[in-house]
Formats: C-alpha cells, structure tokens, sequence
C-alpha cells in the first residue's frame, strides 16, 4: 500500500476557520490518476515554516512514496511553503517549478508569482501546490507524467498511473 | 504618493564617464504604464554588491512600493546585481526570471546569459533588468502585469496600471 | 590552443565497469562546431559531489575555456553533480537550466527532472549535461549559440563556431 502525504498549509484552516478546499481537490486528483493501491494521509498546518518543515520530514520518515502540499507559495508576508519546503529537502527539482509556472501562465499572468518548488527529502518526492483548487489540476497536469519515473529514480516504489484516463480527462495533454 | 526606486547599476555611470540611459528608460516607462501618482527616487551605485544591497535596503526603509535595478546581471566579473538583490530581499520569486529571460529569447540568443532575479525586502518589490535599454521594456512587458497583485499581496500599496495603454503600446501582450 | 574540460560523472564508467558514452559524444560534438583550434581534456570520476569539485576547480586552475559535464543530474541518491557544480562556482547562470529542460521537454516528459546547472568558476564556463549520449546534442543545440559570448564577457577566450555547419547539423535551430 503506497502512502500519499497531503499537507494544507494555511493559518486559517489550521484553526478551523476555512474550509480545506486543497486537500481534498489534490485527493480527488490522485483518485483518478493512481492505480496503484494508495492510501492519503492528509495533514493540515498552520503558515509556519518549522512546522511545514517538520511535517514534511514526518512524511518522509512514514514513507510516504511522495508528499503534496497546497498553500503558501505567494508573496505574502507568511507565505514560507518553499522556504520549508528547501529546508525539509536533501535536493532540489528546480524543473518541477518551471514547467508548473509556464502552464499556470497559460490562464493567469499571475502565475508566475507562485513560489511553488519541488524536490527529494530522502526517497520522498515533495511537491508545492498553489492554494486554489482550481491551479491543483492545472499544476500537476503539466508535471505528472514525469512524476512516478522521478520516484522510481529516487529510490521510492513503482506508482501506476491510469494515463488512458488522464489523458482523457485533463486536456492539457492531448496537444 | 507612490514611491518607486530605480537603481543603476555601472562602474562607468556612478563615476560620470559614461551617460546612464537605463535609468531614464525605466522612469520613461513608468510614465506610460503607472497610472497613480507617483514619484521615482533615483540612484546610482558602483558594480559593488554591498553598495548595491544597502541601496536596496535603503529604498525598503523609505517604503518604496517597488525598486527596479538596470545593470549588472551578466556574466561579467563585475556583475553582481543578482547576488546584491538576493542577499537584500527576505524572499525570491523565481518566475519573473525565467519568464523575462524566455521573452527576451525572442529577441537574442544571449537572453539566458542574463542572472537577472525578483524577491521581496520587506513589503518591497524588488526586480534586476539588464543594462541595455532596448531591454527594458521588453522585460517588464512581460511580466509587468503580475507586479501590481505582486506588491498588494506583498502588503504594498495599490498601483493602478494603464492597462488600454499598456496593451496598445506593447506588443508582447497583444498575443 | 583553447582548452576544453570533459568531465564524466559515473561510478560505473571510474570503475571501467561500463564504458563511458557521454566524454565521446560530447567530444564528437564540439567538433563539429568549434572552428577554433582546441584541445579536449577529459577525466572520469565517480559521482562524489568533492571530487566532481576538485576536478571542475582542477580544469580552472588549467584556464579551460570551458568545462562540460556528463551524467549525474538526475533525481537518483547518487546523482550530486549539480551540487558540485554550485560548490565550484563563483556565479550561477539559470538560464541555462531552464532553456535546456525546455528544449529537452519536446523529446520527453522526463527532461523536467534533470536538476543540470550553469555557471562560472573564475573565468571558466561550466555546463552540466545528462549522461545519455542523446540528450547531449538535443541539450547543447538549445543554449550554444550564448556559449561563446558568455565566455568572452566572463573574460575567456574568442571561440570561433562553424555557425552554418552548426545550424545544419541541428535541426532545433532551424526554427
């Protein structure tokens, strides 16, 4: 059983004051596209960076096959999702970023202000997503067929994609 | 009242042997596109990082909304903008880099040799563009769009751009 | 005699356990577009983020105009190159990165995971390159033609480029 880490990074969700609309919209986007038996462990923090850091590093230690994070990647003063992210990893894919801005760019001019990195902490994959739930599918679309080789790569387990329904469903790849 | 720094970065034009057009060409390019009143603060400094991150700094602490370098981000011994910006600001944005650097591929193959970066000193927006002013608007065209969100999510003021002119004058963003 | 540093990066190709593809391939291709006299120095280490150092460093310290690397960029444990390469450098040159993975993203999804680097180490020019002899044309092809202008403005040598057997040759530059 391959385990998924999920983190939601917001001061307000935290709290309980806003709804996580993140996470769920990232466990909806790995319910289509995974075939292999997974499992998510769905973890929500406040915008602290030791905090993010530690829970990404908790992940990595249950070895989670990869970890996916939503939030805190703007400019705002308490966006550190990337810093924690940085300090969480062994090293950095700084392609990962790139290729999620360029697509972003494709519907707002503001994607490029999106901070978002990924990388490896140990042979765990760590990706930033923005917070809108409408960019998870947008971001992921654009990097996921690179993502099981990359695991694969650093030492982690075989994940199965259903690229026939990806395909289908996020058009993104059909050009 | 707005402040905007501009920041020339030249051995040459800090000792007066050489006429600086980059920074005139940025506050020419303010003119049309800033629609709030605003006024620029204008420096130049030496090819010295130091120097170059106190002047960042110093714009921060006169709460300018936004400072932007011309000079100092190729590969020359000399060059040193990006290192002084990155050691000043307490964030990067890695977007506005790669995305001017990929607008200016159109223009010259050279375009990856420029370093040039963004990042936040305080609430402050901070963004290097090369010496030539050719490359100047070719530059913000294509990222100046994000700037004005950039700078409210950053906690800096509203800066209200000439959109209708800004479209019509430039063409990058007629496509 | 322009000198010109070839750096295998394998555990397998130090061991002679496998032969080394990616020093010919790399050889090979400078020949076809370096019109200037020059001379290859190539060098084989395992992937050891210090010796990969020491060798970028040693090849300096011999006045290479340039150093190209093979091997060692990807996301696997082993794979330090890029880390060694940051460690040898003076100034980094991200676009390099960017429009490599860019270009290799035509060919295969997976380009987004090589974590390949530019950069500077004194007046030396350094350039990571995947260890598949394919990507190495598919790779040099997009950034070439800003090779020989970043290491003149770096303070290196002239070096002369066959242009039109060059722009033949590869097809990327076609259009």
């Amino acid at each position: 059983m391959i385990k998924i880490g999920v983190l939601t990074v917001s001061d307000r969700a935290s709290k309980g004051e806003y709804e996580d609309l993140g996470g769920p919209a990232i466990v909806d986007y790995l319910n289509e596209v995974v075939i292999s038996e997974w499992e998510p462990i769905t973890v929500i923090v406040p915008d602290v960076q030791d905090t993010i850091a530690a829970a990404i590093k908790d992940f990595a230690t249950q070895e989670c096959a990869m970890v996916i994070t939503t939030g805190g990647t703007g400019p705002a003063p308490r966006d550190v999702t990337p810093e924690a992210t940085e300090a969480a990893c062994d090293k950095l894919l700084p392609g990962f970023g790139e290729q999620m801005r360029t697509a972003s760019l494709q519907y707002v001019p503001t994607a490029i202000l999106s901070r978002q990195i990924a990388g490896l902490c140990g042979t765990t994959f760590v990706i930033n997503l923005p917070g809108k739930p409408k960019a998870i599918a947008q971001c992921l679309d654009a990097v996921f067929a690179a993502i099981p080789a990359c695991i694969e790569m650093a030492g982690g387990p075989h994940l199965e994609t259903n690229t026939t329904r990806f395909t289908a469903f996020h058009p993104v790849h059909k050009h």
